[in-house]
């Protein structure tokens, strides 16, 4: 049985997801399409074969043979879908933020916890990320004891004016803030962000470089440099500091040269390129979960979560203090 | 259009084939089963819906649904097989070897000449390994020049005692001899083989290390190391000296460890795992290409010449002398 | 010329530098040792030709054919030496710290301004370290831009019992606090320090780890974990990132190992190991130096700068509290 | 006791020995000089003082206070001042090679074992080097098991155009030559060379790569490139292969740099930097071991062995046959 997927959001990573869905993963077929822009809706349909276009995401949602929905419109409508889609019964994955505010996030686990089931899955695609679960396998196994510190780093070589200070971290530091408690399964209680002087690459609206602090429950100290403007390439480090040793995050595979005086291995410069094999282990899991009616991935609370760090994090750059993480303790349906 | 494809041998590579095709990969059904071992056959397709079974391969290659074929059953049916696929007109991938001798290759490339149509592909999968391929388009951009030498390495931590000298060189280096040729584009002239002394790890039928030399049509010098007792782990070692920079194959990826008085990163034990990745990359292009009725892996070409090679060696290993790889030159059909 | 030098402290590191100045080194010779231990002092003179033993630091400053003055005694007891050989005009190199609080300190400071003449030196070996000045040296030629972040970790395997919570600032992060400045010519304004939860190998009088963060006059931001009962090997760790690229500390050479599905290279277990080359780096340096009366490694104001940014660090572990690093401008002597 | 050293020649390696001897090492001091150019020697020796200036090899060493010899001139003439250093019952550091022929080697060892005492030491550096220290360490403490193959580099990035085919192996890989056998506690008794087709960046006297393979005694095979216009730097591997693991010579110490999308280490241009250190370490052991009448690093028979050993490889390069390396036993002398 294959699983009938309608899509909303045809752009960007909705055409990717859809790419996906289509070609290159098992188990599903593309049966709807729905945009606000409507003929790029059609365009991308004319390519699938058997692809209907819906007039909107929410009679997408409805359609019959739709039996699992891919949310990927900008953020700010995230909400409204999910919530339709618990509403239908339906499975549905979230591209990150799963809603625009923590309290959107938290009326979304508050419905989904209504209804009973586990429907809904959060893009954070980097807990599919070869690496990162060779990382998180090592800590689990208890090779280096238990986890005491997290030194992270999440360095783009640069981004245009439009992106601005607090994308840093809504945008970029999001993955790891998920990522990072994942990792160590444990939840943030406080936030604290510095603000070193800016790298001239930068641009009036953006403070960059910056330094955000979390605390852990279990007391956990992890700081993540977050430098979008480094000019050298994308790189994401990690670094896991515990009882019995420290545990780094893999580099990605390369060709090693030695040419003109340097020994060298190449550092990509797209993000898209970094975790794009990610995307295909997270969206294959989420269909393989969904059709035996379950999630296995990041679910609604940790979407909440991840909004409510965010928050905080943002509060904690603005008044350059230490700022509580405080959220409703996480309900027994999440455990 | 689904590729509806027919496997013969369901046993070891054979099962993981069928799996690959009617649960990983896209675009292929599988239809058709034959095995020697027929209820083996039959256990199999109980798994497979829609999958029927055959009493020999010649029957199944015949059969009106089967659209194309892989054979994996042992190396001294291969010819047979292959023969018989041609006849039909219909795609086939052969594991290595493509057939037990070289003059049985060599009636392949024959038969598929006259058949006029491309036909063949031979399962050597590290033309598909992402790493030999990152180490290929560095090599093709021409980042260390022209090659002058490369220097190899083969290594597996142990082999069992059925594991006998010959298959150092028809098993294990085989691989590099494809591959070798491939990420050069070049092709070799002569043999020599090295015979250190064992190590203690060895048995009494089993000459371990070796080093097989090399010589190309260009003038390119290689050396090779296999050493299938080598303890530590299964190691792929390959580097590219050129005339401007030298190139080595990726290390995979591995978590950073600090511990216990060490930095460490893990080298894998199981072969299968060193190259799982590289096998459904390579049957997926195989599927993607016979649908389109082409063939864009090592063709029979290819396959002849690793087994003229291989010969070459074991003759260089029991003279002790450099011996002459010799062919007909590279038909046309193969340009 | 030989410079007559003479040793006050013949344990430990006194020791050793009488070795260095007596055997190894060139252009000094060991006149005139002195210990309150008086007998230990007789035995190390008896193994060093032309030694004479003095009842007293102060006798041996002002004995006529004592040229220079190492002193390597316990730290309360410096600033008095270090004032007396400053009286008695003689060059004099003193182990960290320079006297026992910041106070003391700036008293050596304006008793050397006072004299007109740089005389003093203090222990601070890393300056000296191959490694740390490979990455100085890059630094300084622009290679990664202008700095704006320095991440460091400075970890032991063990301490004893003895070894209390201030020490970790005071003995061990005492050498990041000089090394960092004089690596990017800057000095500190505030320091704050993080406590994350403590590793089950610490004692009850111990906070370990902990992460010290200075801020720098140009903005750039320091953050420094120290963890002394790290387990795995004494690991000295140094990552600076500027606004063109980043630039690590090398790791020491080592022997590279494929055993036992590892590659690895070895972490040493002694600090002593790590950085004994410095030693006689900056010992020979200063012998130079002082032959032709001048200091050239770290003075008598980064003795003191270093103190003061240390009870920062102190007051700021025990306060939480962003503490600012105030001292008087730099005077115009140590330009 | 200081040791009073005689230096024959004063150019090149000649004039670095005199600045050890007489301001960076211990233990020794330059009382007297000689050169075929008698003004150069007068130059040099204006600048150390108390050095007497020689009309001959000969005279300064028959010179009374002339208690140990250096020997730097051309090869050419070093069996003459070797043998007379003998005479005279001096020790005698002399430069690569021990003499001009391997017959000239072996007077050389029958003058000594004459003579009754060790009295020679040649100047094969490599054995002096921090790294090749560590990996012989590492293979004599079993570490890797006992050694089966060694796989070598000695890549320069250019030579000039009076650098013909024989030099790269008397000058170039003669190092590998000495160091091998030392780090495996071995002998050779064959070679053979293999010429891949030449880099476009040598010249017409040149055979540039060539890849040096040599036998042992007890069955280990060594393969060595040698490499003079690889472009890239001057670079030395040098991997052994055990029964249990394979160990690697260091890598030398780097800043790692993240910049314009490379990870890199740098890699020296220069041969004289690579082993600077060594030969510091090495004259230093040869002044400890001349004072005590004694003789630590390689002797006259290590210069024997080399010469034989070079010998067979040109022989074997020009025959392209594998030519035994064939010597007396070796003299109880040197056990």
């Amino acid at each position: 049985m294959t699983l009938q997927v309608g899509v909303i959001g045809v752009d960007m990573i909705g055409r990717e997801h859809i790419g996906r869905l289509a070609h290159k993963l098992t188990g599903a077929t593309v049966v709807a399409l729905s945009d606000i822009d409507a003929k790029a809706a059609e365009r991308i349909a004319a390519e699938i074969p058997g692809a209907k276009v819906y007039a909107s995401g929410e009679a997408l949602i409805k359609a019959i043979e739709v039996q699992a929905v891919v949310v990927a419109t900008s953020g700010s409508t995230h909400e409204g879908y999910v919530l339709a889609a618990i509403k239908a019964g339906k499975p549905v994955f979230c591209e990150k933020p799963l809603a625009a505010t923590a309290e959107a996030c938290l009326r979304v686990v508050q419905a989904e916890i209504a209804s009973g089931r586990h429907l809904v899955q959060v893009g954070f695609q980097r807990r599919y990320d070869k690496g990162y679960r060779a990382l998180k396998k090592t800590i689990d196994e208890g090779v280096v004891g238990r986890p005491l510190m997290i030194h992270c780093a999440h360095r783009n070589p640069a981004v245009p004016e439009s992106y601005v200070s607090d994308m840093a971290i809504v945008d970029t530091f999001i993955h790891e803030i998920d990522a990072l408690r994942w990792l160590i399964n444990d939840d943030y209680v406080s936030a604290q962000v510095i603000t070193p002087r800016n790298t001239r690459h930068t641009h009036a609206k953006l403070d960059d470089p910056i330094v955000v602090m979390l605390a852990t429950k279990s007391g956990v100290h992890v700081d993540g440099e977050v430098f979008v403007n480094c000019r050298y390439g994308y790189d994401i480090q990690c670094e896991v500091v515990g009882e019995e040793g420290v545990a780094n995050l893999p580099e990605p595979e390369s060709v090693l040269l030695r040419r003109e005086g340097k020994l060298s291995a190449s550092i990509g410069q797209d993000w898209k390129m970094r975790f794009i094999d990610s995307h295909d282990v997270e969206l294959q899991d989420w269909i393989d979960a969904a059709r035996t009616g379950k999630i296995s991935g990041p679910n609604a609370w940790d979407g909440y979560f991840a909004a409510v760090t965010a928050d905080a994090c943002l509060q904690a750059k603005n008044t350059r203090a230490t700022t509580p993480i405080v959220t409703p303790p996480r309900p027994a349906f999440y455990e």
